[in-house]
């Protein structure tokens, strides 16, 4: 099994095509992660989670998402993750696309859509050696 | 989709069938995660990384370790969460041991074994309702 480091395109592209990741950030000084549902929207990560459980701020929180696609047998796919400010997305017309647009996953009542604007972005791909 | 709780010998059970899962912590201030290979020994998740590039003290940090199985497209499966204290093992008879039961992932030269302590332990399954 041999990493392979990702350009950030070859990232983006293999994680708009996975429909879950893991919201990676910080609840009570402890790290916290919860899986949830996105899409990927002209560079930006948009997930829906509960707002009253995490410590993301209306204005901004920096969080890290990742995805991956992981042969559980053979160890060989991909892991990508995104740092980056997470807002929350307020506007209701966007609001609703992204309604459409993300998986339906979770409870969909009371949920935050949230937009991830990815600064930093890795990604790795485990290819057979 | 309908979420339920798992008991913490439910979602122990489930962290020891599965080989892979991600490491949570904080490095320089910003939440991190990498996916490594675990095993499950009388309670506590032994995990291998790069001990360089992380910030694990070898006299321990508060880390999350989270493992899943979830079905892209009918979202069906189950995540575990365990909160705890992260200590490099250095007893050189533990680390043999752990290194034969540890799965092959990721370059074995220079990796640390790391012991994690379980103090929270949640989980999740996501069943068809």
């Amino acid at each position: 099994m041999i990493p392979r480091e990702l350009s950030e395109t070859e990232s983006m592209k293999l994680l708009a095509s996975t429909p879950l990741g893991r919201l990676v950030f910080s609840e009570h000084a402890l790290p916290a992660i919860r899986i949830v549902g996105h899409v990927v929207d002209d560079g930006d990560v948009i997930i829906r989670t509960r707002p009253t459980t995490t410590a993301l701020a209306p204005s901004g929180t920096v969080v890290t998402y990742e995805a991956d696609v992981i042969d559980p047998h053979t160890f060989l796919g991909w892991s990508v993750v995104v740092t980056g400010l997470a807002e929350w997305v307020t506007d209701a017309l966007d609001v609703a696309r992204y309604e459409e647009m993300l998986p339906r996953w979770g409870a969909a009542v009371a949920d935050q859509v949230i937009r991830i604007r990815p600064h930093w972005i890795t990604g790795c791909e485990f290819a057979g050696g």
